[in-house]
């Protein structure tokens, strides 16, 4: 496997130039004015599998959008990982906020991507992260390096909660049965300190709508002697926390894992600066739930965080009036042993029970997911790890990841398998901001890295 | 006098035709992007002006929209009516709750008007109510019945704060000189109790916000660990409200004139039914200031009321994102005796102290007034309640508002003389809101009862 190198050497302006295409067609699947663009980009997953070398490929049609399959198997007594990924992306909201057009790429550098980053809605969340499997497929047939059976599942709604891709995970158990599954949707600690995410956090997302009166009313004719659903839905929100910024719902906290003191020791070992955090925000303050650390707040603590926010005017200049209705997108970040769909009802019937009378409540969960632990004694992680050994020079540290990539305990329920994330991006990539950007170095290091994890899961499987 | 019922009788149509022509033009002084029609719309004036007699019409530049004025001087020894009114309305949006579009007028009957309303914005306010005047200078000249000079003041920034207006008549105190100033910009009771309105609440708005990390942040990844502009903004704005809905900005109430138990009485006897106030609102309970009715609340107590917030991800679907920025903006309806310039300052300190540390915080005032009330026992006072009594057959009742009309207290101030408010809307005809409207009814009611008003103000101040 020497070759790789040379081999990313001679086709890394290709390898650029053909991300750079995926990242050109706007595939937002929240937003169903880009249908046919989230259509579209599915062809071209298809066709890349297809020259990657992979032998059958398919478009398989969902309620919603639909899912990549491809596949190619050299022998069924060898091992199999299963490559999972997405190729839709956040809205790239607020426009005004890029400094290059969303879905025009630009590769630029940075302080911390010298070699130039690829600035682009999805550039690391995932198509980036995604194609870098494609790519070192396409290494491994053309060299004929590939040790084992590769099956690809690649989807168009992991952004809006991946609906549909657990019917057809339960539907297709037999086609998708796998050794591992292998996943490049989350990040690593610094390009110097190469790490694997041993941990998911779970979500509830929901949204929530207060109406006051009939129909927006004068403010100086009504105000004072109604309701006003604005004020109300920020005392409902605000008191979703208490002083000590823990969640005040009932029940919310009843299956938390609580971490011993040696597991929060460990943890507090991995290199982190609070000055160079709250640096790289601007704050002059970190802020959170009382008794934890930032990187506890963000990992083995669950959350709640509302989204956006919106009722009333909003426009230029000045307007009395009390809207009727006021909205809210909240999301809840969940750890392991919290069930997304209990927490989703917790929610509703506390929500819904301190709305004061004069208005009327309703909340509607939009998606969710479990949270996620991973051994690190599995042969899948053994084989990552060496595989980064190989690459990085350093053996990379476990991390529990404050993300959520909900489809994961699924996986583990429906195909029994283990999943193991091997991230490139940073946290710094701005992933679901403006300006998001994915390092050409952590592009091609991921390519480099990933035939490595199938050469040493092969051989730790035999 | 005999003939203004007849004059109506004979014009009706005319009359109602030239409104909707006016109201045709969507003159939005808060948006920038109707700069033209607002301008068009001064220029409408000033023709209709002239048409109805004035002998001297100009446009009056200032540093906004122009003010619009029109004299008819027919003996210097006579008194001098000043009819203020404003050009511009209020923006219609949310559209889609409009039944017709809002610069589209149509006329329709309703259950209160059964002789058809205009439904369009600014039909009541103050187009309508400001074109009632135009139509009784038209009937006074051209029947030889005017019996005082009269001056009309006509602006076009009332619905973003008049902040023109007051330099424009502390520099024409002279050309603006008057004995009374007649104004229809409120409602009254209802058909059949007829009301002259006798106090305002004054008004401070501002705007706020919050801004948190330098960048729209991943909830999973940042959520818990950083302060969420979206949720302290929520946290901020329900603390400015106590349990019993009082306000809780220092020093707010400092000034505010307490009733007297035999004033609170005299008040409670005005008709009001809290069974069809909610009825008509559609809500189970009416929300406010514990200790005082709903009449008061709206009325003789301050507020503080969102008229919007926005923040976050507010497009279709789910986006886990944490806001770099939140905003609201908020008003105060205040009292007499509060200072509007006053309360903004201890608006703008205390929302400023009780931002946590995480975040910055950021107060723009938008614009204010001062609340009015005016006496009973007044020479114009006393020529209001006669022309009611004359064409209602019904001594009016005084009341109390709680919408702001900032220039009254500064036209005293200025001018040394008292305003009357002859309103002829309803509080049901959704000024501010969708479906905007004016009875036809009110809007002959008002062409036919302001003359008598001229006539006895000039008897009276004989």
């Amino acid at each position: 496997m020497q070759s790789i190198q040379s081999y990313i050497n001679d086709n890394k302006d290709r390898f650029l130039n053909e991300l750079i295409e995926l990242l050109k067609i706007p595939s937002i699947s929240a937003d169903s004015a880009y249908k046919g663009d989230v259509l579209k980009t599915a062809e071209v997953i298809k066709i890349s599998l297809e020259n990657a070398g992979c032998d059958h490929v398919e478009i398989c049609k969902t309620d919603g959008y639909p899912i990549v399959y491809g596949e190619k198997i050299i022998d069924k007594n060898l091992p199999t990982v299963l490559v999972y990924g997405h190729y839709d992306v956040q809205p790239p909201d607020p426009l005004d906020l890029w400094n290059s057009p969303p879905f025009e790429p630009v590769i630029q550098k940075t302080e911390l991507h010298p070699e130039g980053a690829i600035f682009a809605r999805g550039a690391c969340d995932d198509k980036g992260q995604m194609y870098m499997h494609v790519k070192a497929l396409e290494y491994m047939t053309s060299n004929n390096e590939l040790p084992c059976n590769v099956k690809f599942m690649i989807e168009g709604e992991e952004e809006v909660g991946s609906a549909n891709l657990g019917i057809f995970v339960a539907n297709n158990r037999e086609k998708l049965a796998n050794d591992v599954i292998l996943i490049s949707d989350t990040g690593m600690i610094a390009k110097d300190v190469p790490s694997i995410t041993t941990g998911l956090r779970g979500l509830s997302y929901v949204e929530v709508e207060v109406t006051g009166p009939n129909r927006d009313l004068h403010s100086g004719l009504y105000g004072g002697a109604v309701a006003n659903p604005i004020n109300v839905l920020t005392k409902m929100i605000a008191s979703l926390h208490d002083e000590n910024n823990h969640i005040t719902i009932p029940g919310f906290y009843d299956k938390v894992e609580n971490l011993s003191d040696a597991e929060r020791a460990e943890m507090a070992k991995a290199p982190f600066s609070l000055e160079a955090y709250k640096k790289s925000l601007d704050i002059d303050a970190v802020y959170g739930e009382e008794g934890y650390t930032t990187n506890e707040r963000n990992s083995i603590r669950p959350t709640l965080d509302v989204n956006g926010i919106w009722g009333g005017y909003i426009g230029e200049g000045a307007k009395t009036v009390i809207a009727s209705q006021a909205f809210a997108k909240i999301s809840m970040r969940l750890v392991p042993h919290q069930d997304w769909e209990e927490i989703t009802e917790l929610f509703k019937t506390h929500f819904e029970s301190i709305a004061p009378k004069g208005v009327t409540v309703k909340v509607k969960p939009h998606h969710g997911g479990q949270g996620y632990v991973t051994p690190i004694d599995s042969v899948g992680y053994k084989a990552a790890s060496k595989a980064y050994e190989q690459t990085f020079g350093k053996t990379p540290i476990p991390q529990r990841s404050g993300g959520s990539i909900p489809i994961v305990s699924l996986f583990e329920k429906e195909l029994k398998s283990k999943t193991i994330l091997m991230g490139f991006g940073l946290d710094s990539d701005a992933i679901h901001s403006p300006n998001e950007h994915f390092g050409v170095w952590n592009y091609l290091k991921g390519i480099e890295t990933i035939p490595w994890f199938y050469k040493y899961f092969t051989e730790l499987k035999k």
